[in-house]
């Protein structure tokens, strides 16, 4: 998607540890009309399916997804990244490795709200090693719902994590897919 | 907001220790359709103060706030509970405590969005002891922004946080406001 490519070379920046940081207008301040072209692109994408829930992750999944539910016309759940009081019974839960943070997570989705006639669209901002969607994926499966893909706003494709589940037969489509970051240098 | 509050009578279930539980259509599963339609109603309590950014904490307030800015054509800035690696340089914080973890965190905003020119809505899904509003408050004042007002989805009007902040002066909309939860009753 040019729009998207063409905001992350005017305004991304590439950090030591193959850290891309667009924090100016994706997952800290976010250009909510940038996220409604990214929305109707994910429908062109997936407008056939018959999606009837999108999946995300907190934190920043949450407003690229809510802004695609509106276009689809379903509802959002957000994965939650630890246990609450206000989550009570029984949840599908997942392991995800953080790439941002380091360590290993635990994410949950409650039974209730994740259920087997869901057909499920999973939206995230960013692919790299792919831990979080292999995660999100595992929740769709555990609750015998039908994944119908992933939606993807940036693929760091030089980390590989989109290749493993392409080839498991998961369908992601990634706005922006960047191919290399070295020296600072974006290239799609 | 009748909408609201006929939802939360239909959907939200009280449980111990003052917990609401809107998890079906609020902060876990969110219906962007009623999003959508608490978007409107903040613009029509906030649309004529210029407001030019929307400020809210992560996670549950993100949605909300997203869909709020695309109604006020503007973008969303949303406070981080720590401090990650893709947020470099200077931020500023404040504690927040926890009314549902328990314990205090610190929440960060960078500096290269929040400035002072801004005309800072802050949204959110809860107000209850007021401690969250109280640091986002205080992140806009330190960025030396202007603070229109809040714009809250749902207030716990029983445990006071709001009143404090108002006797300060902080113009606070609440689309629903709950007046008291006891023996499991809802009212408003």
């Amino acid at each position: 998607m040019r729009l998207l490519e063409e905001r992350i070379l005017r305004d991304g920046k590439v950090r030591d540890g193959n850290v891309l940081k667009v924090d100016s207008f994706l997952n800290h301040q976010m250009d909510v009309k940038l996220f409604g072209e990214m929305a109707k692109e994910f429908f062109r994408l997936f407008g056939n399916d018959q999606v009837n829930q999108i999946l995300t992750i907190e934190a920043s999944g949450i407003g690229i997804a809510c802004i695609t539910a509106q276009v689809f016309n379903c509802p959002v759940i957000f994965a939650k990244k630890s246990k609450t009081k206000n989550i009570a019974g029984d949840v599908y839960t997942a392991k995800v490795d953080s790439f941002t943070h380091g360590g290993t997570y635990d994410i949950i989705v409650s039974k209730e709200y994740l259920v087997s006639s869901d057909r499920v669209l999973i939206i995230d901002d960013f692919l790299a090693n792919g831990s979080a969607l292999t995660g999100l994926a595992s929740l769709v499966k555990d609750a015998g719902a039908t994944l119908i893909g992933a939606g993807i706003a940036i693929e760091k494709a030089f980390q590989h994590g989109g290749d493993a589940l392409r080839e498991q037969g998961l369908r992601i489509e990634s706005l922006a897919k960047i191919k290399s970051m070295e020296n600072g240098k974006i290239e799609f």
